[in-house]
């Protein structure tokens, strides 16, 4: 076609990047197709050039920690009190979502986690005394992550918090998880005063006691089967955990029954856990980062074993860095919002549940999950194409987490940070969204992807392990 | 190409019709395509063309009909003893999955059934006496269907068995079905003796009371959101059902405690419900009847209102028709086999389940359960290739049962003869194989297709009533 007919037929146009751009054409109808494509992440040459010559070195260290991961054996073991059993931790300590953040970085809602906390420990008897209390330095705040926890949402854990004991039974280390404690006003979307302090109370002198028993007298409950099976029924174990909650609840049912010597306390129990789709959630998080945990000194791989968010902050570690954070700005979710909320309400992307991406469920998985997409937005084919992309950027397939939809195909597990820089494919998240003032509670739930920085920054890490790696495997070398 | 170069070059063969001709050239690793082509079920001229003429009248009434199938609401309301709740219910009375049938042309595995039933009924002491009495004409037969109730195999219901009491909330009509006994050797197989009386009666005498204590605390369960939700959960309501199972085990469990006085019972009831996935199937079912039996009489109608087999016989109803059986020999069903089993154990298709699918579930809605191909053979898109075909056959779609997959689209309702006819497309059914000796139990599980003899002489059924009405509605048509 000459240059001069092009004018004269009706155009359309094919939006490369943003697509505001082409909601604008919409607005005004004007045809148009949006590309789904953006510049691949821009990282230094010489990191690039580094990695890139050391890449037989990373393969192999990315295969044991592959394996180290995908030989995981999740179980549910026990029940315990945080300061009895969680490593390192103390009267003056709560734990929280994401990686290390000062009182004074801290978001809305990880703040009012932390004031609801310390009511509950009775340190502070009003809002404001706790306030007081949180800001004066006599409190001390650590990652969950850096203590084998983890939290969903503000992911606050304070001393008196009974927890969930995960074994990774393939590998022998443990993992730690407070109970899921519903929807509404609750302490990890930040809310605080008494109808949580009640909640928490009862959980900790019932509902603890009771599974404890319960489950003392069942031995263990293997997780790994049960978020395999939850898979083949619509959940993605994470936002979505009603097969799992369910498959859980016929398993404690008749153990609940047997030990609880009052049948009125067993119902309370029964209804508390029949009451939450999400109760399975902190054992998806617990379940996935002792699987991770395996894997977490492995030199020179290049496997993210960490995706955390601490509401201000979205950060990653990698296998072959040791406890190493590589940090940038958490994004605010695109989400589908419950009435009454937008995305000027969101508080940026909070929570240690992207533990469960890490581990190739959640987003990573979200095809064996068509229904999600109601409560995140999309359609099924949407779901579909999340997860098939997802296999670009890692670099493994669990076998034993399978996406019935994709005829079977093993979960994309192991996240190679070299693949998501290369690419330009940065994982998808799917999660739910906190309100930035504390105490409101959740206010949407959608699809994310995380945030370019921390891969780039880890990618760099990696690299100067590298550079540090490299007299040493001379030296085996001449040894050879 | 010249046809003397066709001959020089590699053939490959394109078979039509049957597949064994295929497997054939398979097994000689000659390259073949398999086409999926049928040829249009043979009609008697006179009868299309009186069918085609009444098209209209037809239309009208299958809208009518589709209505009341959609707007149907069942809910579990109670449990009763057959002989006391199921209409027409006797003492000396069995009933039976499938159209009417004699002791004399019953399969082996419904002989097994009426055997286990006298002999848990005690009315003979021995599978002996029982076999005796059961051919004396003493007994008497009937279907299930003929007394608003359903089962799953065999479907036996003895006058002493405790039945659930289905309501559809939206017509007021009721519907019944025995409490799923497990897998194994059990009586809807045609097992019989100390084991399966002994379960009977452990069912009648523990299970019932404490579910029917249970589910009168509760007051109703609803069916209906029940079924919808597992849809979401990868059940089809058929041959999968451990999601709804799940999800009623979950509404059940609080009620059990607080209402049954003896903890080791109800963990044991419990524990019996857990043991069995497929424990929904017979509510499933119960609800598909409730469901249907709403427009079993909508003259000139050419919806299929039941698809039942006894195991000899393979027969429909439609609304049009009242409550006359259109019957063929029932197929024997291609399975996939348990190990050590073939088709040739294989007893022909035996059961009242295929009431799931005239209601749209079951293999209709397979495309909702892609992890029953791991159960019943075939691969995730065959799943989906299925539920699509049966919209070719249906006249609605049920938005309330919803396949996530195709993005929520409705589940293909109300099986219109006529599309049967001219497509050449046959219900897909996903069912359980039983041995055809008695006593043996499950052998297999697969999809099979409806025989198409029920389906021409329903077609017939229906001309020969077009042909009565006729007078009438030209008299209406002189009085209008």
């Amino acid at each position: 076609m000459a240059i001069g007919n092009l004018f004269k037929t009706q155009l359309k146009v094919v939006n490369i990047g943003l697509a505001s751009f082409k909601e604008s054409l919409d607005q005004s109808k004007v045809p148009a197709v949006q590309v789904d494509w953006r510049p691949p992440v821009k990282v230094d040459e010489e990191v690039l050039a580094a990695v890139e010559a050391a890449a037989a070195d990373i393969d192999k260290a990315n295969e044991k920690a592959v394996k180290l991961i995908l030989s995981g054996k999740p179980s549910l073991v026990g029940l315990g009190r945080a300061l009895d059993v969680v490593p390192g931790m103390k009267k003056n300590l709560i734990l929280h979502a994401g990686p290390p953040i000062s009182w004074e970085r801290m978001c809305g809602p990880m703040r009012g986690g932390v004031i609801g906390a310390l009511l509950y420990e009775g340190m502070a008897k009003t809002p404001e005394e706790a306030e007081k209390l949180a800001s004066s330095g006599g409190i001390e705040y650590s990652p969950c992550h850096e203590h084998q926890a983890v939290g969903p949402m503000a992911g606050i854990i304070s001393p008196s918090m009974p927890v969930f004991i995960v074994k990774n039974e393939g590998h022998g280390n443990f993992s730690y998880a407070t109970m899921n404690e519903g929807l509404g006003k609750v302490l990890r979307y930040g809310a605080y005063g008494e109808e949580i302090t009640a909640r928490l109370k009862w959980m900790e002198t019932v509902l603890y006691p009771i599974l404890k028993g319960a489950l003392a007298s069942l031995g263990r409950i293997d997780l790994k089967n049960l978020i395999a099976q939850a898979l083949h029924m619509g959940d993605e174990a994470h936002n979505r955990n009603r097969a799992a909650t369910s498959l859980l609840f016929r398993q404690l049912a008749p153990a609940i029954v047997r030990t609880c010597p009052d049948a009125e306390r067993a119902a309370k129990v029964l209804e508390f856990i029949h009451g939450n789709d999400h109760f399975f959630l902190n054992l998806s998080m617990a379940a996935s980062k002792a699987t991770l945990d395996a894997a977490q000194d492995v030199p020179l791989s290049s496997i993210a074993v960490v995706m955390a968010r601490n509401g201000t902050d979205f950060a990653i570690r990698l296998a072959g860095t040791g406890g190493e954070w590589f940090i940038g700005p958490a994004p605010v979710p695109d989400a589908l919002y419950f009435p009454g909320y937008s995305k000027d309400d969101a508080n940026p992307d909070i929570g240690d549940s992207a533990i469960t991406e890490t581990n190739g469920l959640g987003g990573f998985s979200i095809a064996a999950s068509p229904a999600i997409v109601q409560f995140v937005g999309g359609s099924a084919a949407d779901a579909l194409r999340y997860t098939r992309q997802m296999y670009e950027i890692t670099a493994a397939e669990n076998s034993v987490y399978q996406i019935p939809s994709l005829n079977f195909r093993g979960a994309p597990t192991g996240i190679d940070v070299r693949k998501v820089i290369e690419k330009g494919i940065l994982p998808v998240i799917d999660t739910g969204v906190a309100h930035k003032k504390p105490g409101i509670g959740q206010v949407g739930a959608g699809i994310l992807s995380a945030p370019a920085e921390p891969f780039v920054k880890a990618l760099i890490g990696l690299s100067k392990k590298l550079a540090k790696g490299k007299p040493n495997r001379a030296k085996k070398t001449v040894a050879a």
